[in-house]
């Protein structure tokens, strides 16, 4: 059974007001790393929660208390929960995704404002920070009950919504709120399986389902010595600078060929095996996919297999940036300030977790610092972190996610396992003992967290009709 | 011959006033390395053009052209060229100054804000951007003249002065003027000496004078690769990363110890004599001294002369900070952008040159680049360079100056070589031909390019003392 003939002509009467939709809520820059910002998340809530309730969305906000964000105490975005239908003869599935985005300022290089949705009517792209991370997935949902509703048409099955404001700042707050409304009688009670909307495909042509995720353990490496900032001049060469350290410490990391070099990481990944190995080759996807999306000819190998398990199924580390140190243009001569602060990110997979991951790191990192005989100080913090996930993609929820792949992009989807971490996933997992099945909408070379973010106009509408049909495909399977 | 008893009475008399002459100063954010500070280091060569006016100077300011500061074409500020006194049977001596300053936001960590001068009653110090470096000693020369004006006293000596608001930015534009005007017939034609107040005393306790300076070259390393900033997760592991590769270059470049990595600079550098040894020896100076200049116990070594020669006639290298990285706080997991741009420099002394080095430091990382195998491009470029500089202390423009400083400050002064870089100090020595002086009016502490920035109280006022005791004993010395 395949959703209602209404149901796609509806989508497609409506692409317009959908894609207004969309420029409405990329206009909210609902930033939540940046303390600046924060008033903007509250105000990307309130609009999905107006536009919630004019469905006949039954939905409530739910306050996450408070949290510390550069130095600063702040509210943290709320939890907005919200169901419609309550059929006790229907499936109850669980719809996640988030509302707030990463930073985007015109200055880092895009080619137009992030925050303003902007079309190319040549390619179909809509630009924007968080067209496809993850504001056009959260209302291809809202599409879809739009659609039914105005068409009358029967929601094939009930939906609950998760949508959280923090996802892109470690989601503080969301797990304790979700353990909590878990138990039997509690708001997730009941709920069959969960399906997220927040990856992308690997290329830009193959639909795919994604069953596994890399966790992460983010760091923050602190190197402190002089008082004050020191003039290069006067103190090059006569005192221990934080900087030079850190630099180090930084280069004891990872190799440019992106081998992690911290002994004993190694050991945590699980071996991977033949048939494993096979299960790669058949994606398709390529070396030239890799480095298309890159923008440039820089994959760490000509091997698909170590490519795609570089990114599925092996941790990687990455270097993100220095804290305290001269960041602008121009040639200012400072010595690095009192405190120079490293960030790096390793993402792990099975069997690695940050509970396993942290010492291993921290010792390393400190028996490296003691070599250099500096007389600076050396402090270690997990800014967070998050386990990694694998399901199992033969489960009906991903049956019916393929069956509805093929219906609307004619196409068998890839079974992909994706570099990024939805820590959220592995929470619903674990919280709700049910199946969880992730449905990208946008294309690898969306470009999310980057410059330039986009949309394809295409994966926003067949993605809507694609996350109607998935409902209606999993509303016709027994799974007695 | 000292300075008559009316000089000094008419400084102490009016202190306070030049004080609030140092306030109007630092209240002008003259910062030369920043675009949108470019107004008022414009501003600030129209108040001092204003000051010396009112003084009787005679002053006219020299358009030097424009110049691209972060992509954009702007206006240099003017040289302020001047001149007082035009008597044949006396010495002309020419004062160099300069009106611009290093960046300050109070959020890099200052106690006050930055531009507004903050006087602690209880220690005598005046903090702001510039007070020390080189505000205050700019502004002690014209408290020099008004202390003549005022109390009808004859100028000892002819003088000419050139001010500069481009000091912190690479001199853009004033090695040419210097040349200009330096013949027969031009406007530094008859100078018998140069003196130059932009330097510190070693320590807070002994007044010293420099013969010596360092030399710089600063480069720029930049590593370039995919088209877009990419997401940690998505392409972790799968491209060479742009930052992974900039941070082995960085790491290849000094020790934590301070010894350049970079084979072959180490033969450029003069050999140090036993005789020089004992010079060293003999400073009034200690490792403590520097340590407490630092605020911090984190000199490199426990050895006097190695710190001291550390600074003063060795080579050092210091990482400055990394542009097109994530570098505010937080914990942001984008790959670093398309781009990853290392500052560095490198303090010259003789015999190095920015010719010498420049080729062996660009041949040395393309080599260490080579040795990655990434995809990635590199490009180095030397953003500025200036040759180190040495004088004879023997000379009568520093025999005067010692005497200054034994009637102001009862304390014969160390001779030093200072581990900065006044690149001008060298193009007046070619140019002219003539002995340039630095005669420091701040402390070892003061904290010039660096958060908190001061100017004791005490040092301002006998500064501009010494300053113009200076001056009568150039008069008083017979040099034919």
């Amino acid at each position: 059974m395949t959703a209602p003939k209404q149901f796609a002509s509806y989508v497609d009467a409506n692409a317009e007001s959908y894609i207004q939709r969309l420029a409405k809520a990329v206009a909210i820059p609902s930033v939540s790393g940046d303390a600046k910002y924060r008033q903007h998340v509250f105000d990307m809530a309130d609009f999905l929660v107006n536009e919630m309730r004019s469905l006949g969305i039954n939905v409530h906000k739910v306050d996450l208390g408070k949290h510390v964000l550069d130095g600063e105490e702040l509210q943290l975005p709320p939890a907005i929960l919200g169901s419609i239908g309550n059929d006790p003869k229907k499936k109850t599935i669980l719809l996640y995704a988030h509302y707030d985005v990463q930073p985007a300022l015109l200055s880092d290089g895009w080619d137009h404002e992030p925050f303003r949705l902007t079309p190319d009517p040549k390619t179909g792209r809509l630009y924007g920070r968080g067209a496809s991370d993850d504001k056009g997935p959260l209302l291809g949902w809202l599409n879809v009950v739009e659609a039914h509703v105005k068409s009358n048409i029967e929601l094939p099955v009930n939906l609950k919504f998760c949508f959280e404001g923090m996802e892109e700042s470690g989601s503080d707050g969301l797990d304790d709120l979700i353990k909590a409304e878990s138990p039997k009688g509690k708001f997730f009670d009941g709920v069959h399986a969960v399906c997220i909307s927040d990856n992308y495909w690997l290329n830009d042509r193959t639909p795919c389902l994604t069953y596994g995720l890399r966790g992460i353990s983010y760091y923050k490496v602190s190197v402190s010595g002089p008082a004050r900032d020191l003039h290069s001049g006067v103190f090059g060469n006569t005192v221990h600078e934080p900087m030079t350290d850190l630099i180090h410490l930084l280069g004891k990391l990872v190799t440019p060929t992106g081998e992690i070099k911290i002994p004993g990481l190694a050991n945590l990944v699980a071996p991977l095996t033949e048939e494993e190995r096979k299960r790669y080759e058949v994606i398709d996807y390529s070396v030239a996919d890799v480095e298309h999306s890159a923008g440039a000819r820089v994959a760490i190998s000509d091997d698909k297999v170590r490519v795609l398990t570089g990114r599925m199924r092996e941790p990687s580390l990455s270097i993100h940036g220095i804290e305290g140190a001269f960041s602008a243009p121009g040639a200012k001569t400072s010595v690095a300030k009192t405190t120079s602060k490293g960030k790096f990110s390793i993402r792990l997979v099975p069997d690695m977790t940050p509970e396993l991951v942290d010492p291993i790191v921290i010792n390393y990192l400190e028996g490296e610092f003691a070599k250099l005989n500096s007389k600076n100080k050396l402090k270690i913090e997990n800014l967070h972190g998050g386990k990694p996930w694998v399901t199992d993609p033969g489960h009906w929820n991903y049956k019916a996610a393929i069956k509805a792949t093929e219906t609307i992009y004619k196409k068998t989807p890839d079974l992909t396992r994706e570099g990024g971490s939805i820590p959220v996933t592995l929470t619903f997992a674990e919280a709700l003992g049910v199946n969880v099945l992730l449905l990208p909408m946008g294309r690898g070379d969306d470009g999310a967290h980057s410059t330039n973010e986009k949309l394809d106009r295409s994966n926003y509408i067949e993605g809507t009709k694609l996350l109607g049909t998935y409902l209606h495909e999993v509303g016709a399977i027994s799974i007695v």
